[in-house]
């Protein structure tokens, strides 16, 4: 017998799937940053900046967003329902929170909120799901069609390991792409077959483009099993318009495609001329129902006013499959047991928050308004500052928490990019954050069409922040120009 | 253009891996259950109990065991960090506690628990797991090695991700097994390799057949990568000697395995002559450092006398693995962007609990007391009424959470079952819940030696339901073989 000392296990053996995906928004610029984070704590002032403004994740609370007071009231509630009865309580924790607690807390099982919940989620939690979808909508939904989350990234990944049986198996995606879609696909041995979005119509999706890559596609030997779109767009912020999505709707039910719809920016609407429309709704109003078109919706605490992206929660509604299938999905659920009970709960409660006449109401909208408000002053502000930049040219901002803005960076640049074995972009990145602290996602993490380069930046840190960046963004951009311009 | 107008998907065409695998304590039982519970409610009386008794999960606050209060008191404010600095506050909280919500609260980033977070968890929580695994071990363990999870289940199917390459990739796996471990192999396109635990002998482990398995295996073209051990053991209830363990340790170290080690039920120890003992430890005890042997070891806040199961928190201590191979598993946990944050915090908190000399540490002592003993009543008088059975022999009941009485039943019982096509286990626990209203999982579900009948019941049901639910149970399995006997 052969004694193997070394252990078996090295990046080379592993599985190669793993291996060949990559994922930006958490990859090399994070490590980087990671790096220069420890300098600065290891020898202050060693840098140009104090400290690292992360503007590479849609991290709303990391970067200063306020919490719903509300939503953190029944949390704490529910975590502790000892608290619920106490008469000390009632000067920490306002009524309306006291009484959705109570409500919940009889929803779960043992009424307590440590048991494993359904593998779907706790069903009172999911009737409220429903009610909000429904109200939304103003088409109806069914509590049996909502599987309850731990965020929208795993919703996403069940879905993948649901339809792809073999590489053979195709989804459509667009391109710029939120990474996590060619990363599921790739993990779970699909092929994903990408569509372009229009940089030069705001990143608009046109349906020719989408239905030239399906028959590509198809010639090509594979089975197209359902098409993702991302709306509000992600990291391209475009919000669709209600004829390009019938369009798609029309389009996915002619060739019996499933429509993933990435609804997770649904509450990060900032345009006044267009409003979101969920893939459902605008379905139902065609007149489709579950018989002629498969749709999921995913959805997430983690973005809109709310920002709870740390409690993991969220649901997907499942429209137009059949029971066997959510038998299926159900099983594959439970193999993880139940979504995380914080979660499940938070998801309740964007769904079903404050309403007008209850008592919570009124500071939950100022609560709200003041959100959205700070939010669009940053992305205004943000946005003209990349506008100005020389070369740079900014997306028209819509919706969702980032800009993507296109570089049009010198030759010198670009070869002084190929020398170090790196794109443009990835170049550029590190280049500011080197520089400024600033940690940006190079555009390539999100496969846009190649020979043009962006960065994603976050519209999120705060108002102050914002200020203090710019004048950075500003200084660091000339002088890069400056450098190779030749 | 040919229209489909039929949705696409259906049982039969999606991804074939998802059908074949099963996961039975959430499975039919589960949905017979519920059944009779809609019954119940729709007409009160028309069923000769009152409530199902879930005696098919470990879901311990779901069956009354009361959560540790100071736990849920840092939960409640680390939710709700603006409580902390209230003078009413002080009313609700321990001071303890007060003080353990505002460390941790530090180490969170933007200083809330909203927030994205690293995706293997926060630094300060995994440190604080990393003292706690010194302690418990007498050997170092370093944060970098540590990740967050959504519970166990979620660092299992993580692991056999990483691990498994393609169906020539084998892993070794007790029979009876947990079923997570089979389904996730399934769904990860590997091969299991069972190794059979001998009932005779207490569900011991045999090397010799660990063994056999393995080279029968390599000889028909696998690759083995890992050895599944689960200790103490699901569904068996046994507790490893340290001279298995030692084994098991030279013989992976030998052969080049991986050793992945599921030690949830590490505080849920009952016998007083065994305790206890890490994998890691074993192997340092032995000389073994991370050069010779690589171990992950996974643990969980759904188990011992916390049971926090719908929280989804735990983590796994990766040992022996290079960091090239740990940037690889960062990125894959990076794609649902982070563990839960609640799951995160009460993970920290299992493994660096109230310490003597800490104000909360008496009462937390006699909580935590209390679930043990109560637990081990509850186990005695179980294991006193299925030992009691005609027929039935019950393992002795070391660790864990659960009972796993082999059945032998009488052959006009076993011809029943095989006309309603159905294994004699099924048709047992379908029986049993039909008559009294106790849940249990047929052992068929945990794939043991062929031929031989089990139920997995669980020791977790509060004392006064144990004492009302025995003489159901006896006068039920009375009638059945009553009814059999021919």
């Amino acid at each position: 017998m052969s004694y193997n000392k070394a252990p078996s296990i090295t990046a080379e053996t592993i599985n190669q799937k793993v291996r060949i995906f990559t994922y930006e928004p958490c990859g090399e610029i994070v490590r980087h940053a990671r790096r220069l984070e420890k300098e600065i704590y290891e020898n202050p002032g060693s840098l140009p900046f104090q400290e690292i403004i992360y503007c590479n994740l849609g991290n709303p609370q990391a970067l200063g967003q306020r919490p719903i007071n509300f939503f953190r009231e029944v949390l704490s509630l529910c975590d502790n329902p000892s608290l619920i009865d106490r008469d000390e309580a009632r000067a920490l924790f306002s009524p309306c929170a006291l009484k959705r607690a109570r409500k919940i807390i009889e929803s779960l099982p043992g009424r307590d909120s440590g048991s494993y919940t359904s593998s779907q989620g706790v069903r009172g939690l999911r009737e409220a799901v429903a009610d909000g979808i429904a109200a939304r909508d103003g088409f109806p939904s069914k509590p049996d069609n909502i599987f309850l989350t731990d965020g929208a990234s795993s919703a996403i990944n069940m879905m993948m390991q649901i339809l792809i049986r073999s590489h053979e198996d195709g989804i459509l995606c667009p391109l710029p792409e939120y990474p996590l879609y060619s990363a599921s696909i790739i993990l779970h041995g699909g092929t994903m077959v990408p569509y372009n979005l229009t940089e030069d119509s705001g990143w608009g999706l046109e349906i020719f483009e989408v239905k030239r890559c399906l028959e590509d596609a198809r010639a090509s030997g594979l089975t197209i099993r359902a098409m993702v779109v991302i709306n509000p767009g992600n990291p391209t912020g475009q919000v669709l318009s209600i004829t390009n999505q019938e369009e798609i709707v029309e389009f996915c039910r002619k060739e019996g495609l499933v429509i993933l719809a990435d609804e997770v920016y649904q509450e990060n609407v900032y345009t006044e001329n267009k409003r979101f429309n969920s893939f459902k709704k605008v379905a139902r109003s065609l007149g489709y129902d579950h018989h002629d078109l498969s749709i999921v919706s995913f959805h997430s605490v983690s973005m809109g006013y709310y920002g709870e992206c740390g409690r993991r929660g969220g649901y997907m509604e499942i429209c137009g499959f059949g029971d066997d299938v959510i038998d299926e999905m159900y099983k594959l659920a439970s193999l993880t047991i139940c979504p995380n009970i914080a979660g499940q709960i938070l998801i309740s409660l964007v769904m079903d928050p404050p309403k007008l006449g209850d008592e919570a109401f009124e500071i939950f909208m100022v609560e709200k308004e003041e959100t959205y408000s700070s939010l669009l002053k940053r992305a205004k502000a943000l946005q003209k500052a990349f506008s100005g930049l020389e070369g740079v040219s900014c997306n028209k901002f819509e919706g969702a928490m980032y800009l993507f803005p296109r570089l049009r960076l010198p030759q010198a640049a670009i070869k002084a990019a190929q020398l170090e074995g790196v794109s443009p972009d990835v170049f550029y990145a590190h280049r500011l954050l080197g520089a400024t602290g600033i940690a940006v996602v190079p555009g390539s993490g999100f496969h846009p069409v190649s020979g043009t380069s962006h960065i994603r930046c976050t519209i999120l840190p705060g108002e102050e922040t914002i200020t203090a960046m710019v004048p950075r963004l500003q200084a660091f951009h000339e002088a890069f120009m400056d450098e190779f311009r030749g």
